[in-house]
């Protein structure tokens, strides 16, 4: 947020002014000049404050969601964004009301790379339809993490490692398909859960009317791994950290494109590498474009944006459905529209 | 099979000694030297024949394959090795009461690469227990492929793109655990076949004892693709050419192991790459072991090698309880053993 160019940071608002005291001096804000409240509601009340970021515990979005929306803040909200698509739907519905943008905190979708391989996708030549997916993210989390993190607690991130990490394997496969929404999902079989019954690894295949399959891996339990794999009828792209770049400042992705054999004993087209280069960290970017959109509403009279909450539904939408799959023990689940 | 040392093309059998000595001239064989058998009966009763390399369509595997071993020759199989299961147990009983050697056709078993891939798999501490398993195998058939090649045949290849690319797909998840064996396999939904019910793509999800899972698609309709990613406690290994190298000459696969993130806006740490060079081609490193098999049983008194055929039974053990699922409509079946 301090490198995001457009953006400062006004406030902050805690459940005390000494907690928010300390996390603005943790974060090296000038104390000094930011203003410091010591609840919720006051950081709201703030008439200087356009825009919240919201980075509460999920099962605390709607109320704060709703709220900031209904003071008239624009609202940049983590992910998962809700615990099920009619919460997220009460916290559009406010946003919509009160003419506020409304965004997640998805931060690659604001990665330079992420619109370089949206072209190679549209590119029906190189590509051509995308009829396999594949996605893994997850990582090891420690002792501390399983037992105290708000993503393992069933009264704060219910949704477990399929709202934190699988929430990205969703959005990626969406944003692959330029957001059609899947048929049907199956939840994988033997979801990991701790004794509070929170979701520690599972996954989904998503299956689309025309017959395309992704297939997606989420876990707290096993290495870093952040893989998208999209197999087109005439190419295949291959990314391993596509959350965040193994690299700040460049990004990779790898296209293979019509690859043939030369002869079956001496190898195949090697795939090209694609380097994209950033100054400012995806988070920046992502402050940037939200803080952009907030000021063209504030000093334009520019309308919000839709395709943010847009995508944010679609993507709640087939978490739903990957989550009532593994409620029923694996059953297909119709994705609401 | 020109390039592996042990082995000399001795004899070439084919449908008439007009099509053999066509097919000797066309592969680079010294006509002049190479017997040429106008029948496979007349190859089979070939005295100096040792072993026979059987390529023919799976639907001829069981009769000829059996004939070979009756007749005291060792088989080295292409695959699939058989439509099913049973088919497979009347080649490999053959085999055995025979006392000759075995072996099918999965030729980036014998690449060195793969002996390096499982010393980093069998590295507890570098991988630690493998939960996630991805496997994509595919190339886009031209339309002269899908209207005749043997693969696309019901009365020859009837396993299409399951037996083809879809055994390596098997294979490569089989190889990653050690050959234990999954307890229940659930196909995706949606295969795609041709006009004559041939698979033309597929796939399906494996699920073990213990709660890991495999995911394999296997298509003749996309670009090629050869993805196997292990993902484990400690470590994740990418390879993206698994039954091809891109290189003839040097193969790569890629290692991370404890990955961590800096902060989450700088990155994490870059997987190592790991290169590993051969002088012949994985098929002619693929006839050299086989070769040198035979020759401990002809010239040493050895006994025939049992790790390949358990390993092949196991593989079709996996493909026909894919194949069941398919033919269900995707319902779970137990994997026979």
């Amino acid at each position: 947020m301090r490198l995001a160019p457009g953006a400062t940071v006004a406030a902050v608002g805690s459940r005390s002014e000494e907690k928010a005291r300390l996390f603005a001096a943790d974060n090296g804000l000038d104390v000094a000049a930011t203003r410091l409240h010591g609840s919720y509601e006051a950081l709201l009340d703030d008439p200087d404050v356009d825009a919240v970021y919201l980075p509460l515990p999920t099962s605390l979005h709607v109320r704060w969601a709703t709220a900031a929306a209904a003071r008239g803040k624009h609202v940049l909200l983590e992910k998962p964004t809700a615990l099920c698509a009619a919460d997220l739907d009460a916290i559009l519905a406010a946003c919509h009301a009160a003419a506020v943008q409304f965004m997640d905190c998805t931060m690659w979708m604001h990665h330079p790379r992420t619109a370089k391989m949206r072209e190679t996708v549209d590119d029906k030549d190189a590509i051509g339809d995308i009829r396999t997916i594949n996605s893994v993210f997850s990582f090891r989390a420690n002792e501390d993490f399983l037992e105290n993190d708000i993503r393992v607690k069933p009264d704060l991130d219910a949704l477990g490692a399929l709202g934190d990490v699988g929430w990205y394997c969703i959005r990626a496969i969406l944003w692959a398909v330029d957001y059609e929404l899947p048929k049907t999902v199956i939840a994988l079989r033997d979801p990991v859960k701790n004794r509070a019954g929170v979701l520690l690894a599972c996954g989904a295949t998503l299956y689309w009317a025309d017959g395309k399959t992704a297939t997606f891996s989420c876990s707290f339990l096993t290495n870093v791994t952040m893989d998208i794999t999209l197999v087109g009828t005439n190419g295949t792209i291959h990314v391993t950290d596509f959350a965040i770049p193994h690299e700040e400042k460049s990004a990779e992705f790898h296209v293979a494109s019509k690859s043939s054999f030369a002869e079956l004993d001496i190898g195949w087209d090697l795939p090209s590498k694609h380097v994209v280069a950033t100054d400012l960290p995806q988070e920046a970017l992502m402050v940037q474009e939200f803080a952009r959109l907030v000021q063209g509403i504030r000093d334009a009279g520019g309308k919000p944006e839709g395709k943010w909450p847009a995508i944010t539904r679609k993507t709640q939408l087939v978490l739903d459905a990957v989550k009532a799959s593994i409620d029923k023990g694996s059953e297909p689940v119709e994705v609401a529209s």
